[in-house]
């Protein structure tokens, strides 16, 4: 089939989410990616959300399309046979991701000796290689203090680990650009790619670094409004929830149409000297907003709001937990063409997702399976050059694993 | 100078964050980056943050290093310019990226007309085109509810856009992966990336629709804790608030060590009857490790407990405001190589950031201001071949416009 990332290979050491899912991501593309573990499987291989029987669903889902080659790495066999397959031959691989502890053999300096255009991506905790996390990073650059309702002091942590999520897509990035530039040079590189400096990034990329150095303003917690413009959250007669958002004109003029009040959002604006017009305006003034719109939502059942916002074309949505996303969705299911069923060995069949972009002048790639660890041992060994016999001999000396 | 992307020219019809922050990655990989707008500017010109004189703080920082043509594409004339520049001729244009609705001219097909292998990159709210945006995406797949104190029924919104800053990684990563893909086989595309099916699949990728269906189980608040491991926010003596995660052997190794918990944490597994080597068991405990941990931060300062942790390398961080982070943090600051001052005309001088990638093979991209609307309108508008007497016609017209 052909893909778009047709021919890359790409070899990951990896653990938990940035770099699983920056291999996962190239996966997805229709990279050959194969992930190496430990006989006993990743640091990862166990982590949570686990089914009753302590199988992980994390692992699944982050593992995806990838091949498994279980080794032991503290072996001189096993580094053997990683530095073969990380500097393999041929123009599309020599492509290394990996999050581990770099010493030794598998630093780039060590790798490059034996490949020297090398291509090899890893990603950090912190720039000066110490541990940090998504749990650690986000609070450190500010986002828990901006989190919750308003008026409160306490901290909010993410659910969503953000920066991972960012990171890892960023990793895959800068594996295709590193690709397009040893094709045009000739010439490999290590790459690194912090979890911190992606979240100071983004904080100076929506203009927060800006904010706190040119404004010396800390930005407080607003509850689920949308910070500038107007947006927020309305339950309905039934006790539904839903989200509106008016950060256009346009979005602020059908809003105002599906709740029919705009003379009364004339009058408001008379009344406050203000021009709502403006976004920044109806963001100061949006808890007068609500309080005129409450009543809309408060009278009428969820599917008489949904009937409502949908006719003027309002940028609105359901509040729903996972699991009614799961259940009630129509883009959470087989009717999205990004999903299909996949039978997930020692789990059972789940909607799974492929890649979120469609590439259109491509045969969408169905999502696969993650591997069993050491699923492909063999035949990864064999296609790097090892006999039968030698694969034989590093299974009994248990420096290479394959399933049962 | 050399970049990892030279000579890329991409295109970039945009608004708000997915898209133009797609495009300001490509920008800040050394990439060509155009961005066009309506003579007023765009629908984001005026997003907050916005200085004191209503500068937008958020423009400028999604939009670093991008060159601006400000042009009225609702002339015949404003549509010929953009064909020709989204057209533009040679193997490294010829990239289009948006959010705008797609209509006539502007459609692939219609612009495919002009140069058969385009690349466009079409990012959508959601799969049908409908008018989805971070704050409607992210009630919608589940998150809020995930969010906040445990036990708390009130959903809680994230203050970071996170979808589109996933989706505009994506973006970017897709347009380069296109590239490739013409280069090998001479073919351009279409591709679409609908905000709410990166929040979809990065929900089956992080097990939770697995989670969901499998197991039936609907993940509930907890607070600043992490599902499946441990790690907890606690209070100093002087009030400061740390966080600390022990996800693997090690860090809970270490963790230990630095409270000098040892001992007490044996006791407390023999009386639970529980093995807290395991990773699910400290989450299953994590409020009975949290009291026997919590005296060991009462009774210090942050700066006593910033040397027992740093010292005995556990995972940590000290929660910050926006303000202090950027006030406080060596990394958020020119001590970073990431960042430099950079002087944004209209605003002033201040800590910018470059693309968080270092690609060590080549010298660091410092980080660029963004344009000035129309900025770069004139030279643009030689570049794709007008003369200089068209130029001004174009001007005098009201086509293009340029900085006075």
């Amino acid at each position: 089939m052909n893909t778009i990332l047709d021919g890359m290979r790409v070899v990951e050491g990896s653990a938990f989410v940035a770099a699983p899912l920056a291999g996962m991501t190239l996966a997805q593309l229709g990279a050959d990616v194969i992930r190496f573990d430990r006989l006993q499987g990743g640091l990862d291989a166990e982590r949570w959300p686990i089914t009753a029987d302590g199988r992980s669903l994390f692992w699944a889902g982050l593992n995806k399309g990838k091949r498994s080659l279980a080794v032991d790495m503290t072996t001189p066999e096993g580094r053997e046979i990683l530095t073969r397959l990380i500097c393999g031959p041929g123009p599309d691989a020599g492509i290394f991701l990996t999050n581990l502890r770099l010493r030794g053999w598998m630093s780039y300096e060590g790798l490059k000796q034996h490949r020297a255009d090398l291509i090899m991506m890893a990603v950090l905790g912190d720039r000066h290689g110490g541990p940090q996390v998504d749990y650690t990073v986000n609070p450190a650059v500010g986002f828990p203090h901006a989190t919750g309702p308003e008026g409160s002091l306490e901290p909010v942590g993410h659910a969503l680990p953000a920066w991972d999520c960012i990171t890892g897509q960023q990793a895959a990035m800068a594996i295709i650009a590193a690709d397009r530039h040893r094709r045009k040079t000739g010439q490999g590189q290590l790459m690194e790619l912090a979890l911190k400096d992606t979240a100071l990034a983004m904080l100076g990329n929506l203009g927060i670094i800006a904010e706190a150095s040119i404004n010396g303003h800390d930005r407080p917690k607003m509850g689920n409004s949308l910070y500038g413009a107007y947006a927020q959250d309305f339950i309905c007669q039934d006790g539904a929830r839903v989200m509106v958002v008016a950060l256009t004109d346009r979005q602020w003029r059908n809003l105002k149409t599906a709740t029919q009040s705009d003379a009364d959002m004339d009058q408001l604006a008379h009344r406050l000297g203000t021009d709502l017009g403006q976004e920044g305006m109806r963001f100061i003034h949006r808890h007068a907003i609500t309080a005129l719109l409450k009543p809309f939502f408060e009278e009428r059942s969820l599917g008489e709001v949904a009937t409502c916002l949908s006719a003027a074309d309002v940028t609105w949505s359901q509040y729903r937990s996972f699991r009614q996303a799961v259940q009630e969705d129509p883009d959470c299911s087989l009717d999205n063409p990004m999903f299909a069923m996949v039978n997930q060995a020692g789990i059972g069949s789940y909607l799974t997702p492929g890649s979120p972009i469609n590439f259109m002048g491509l045969e969408r790639l169905p999502p696969a399976p993650a591997p069993t660890l050491g699923q492909h041992t063999q035949e990864i060994l064999t296609e790097i050059g090892f006999s039968n016999t030698e694969i034989a001999g590093l299974h009994d000396k248990k420096i290479v694993a394959s399933p049962r």
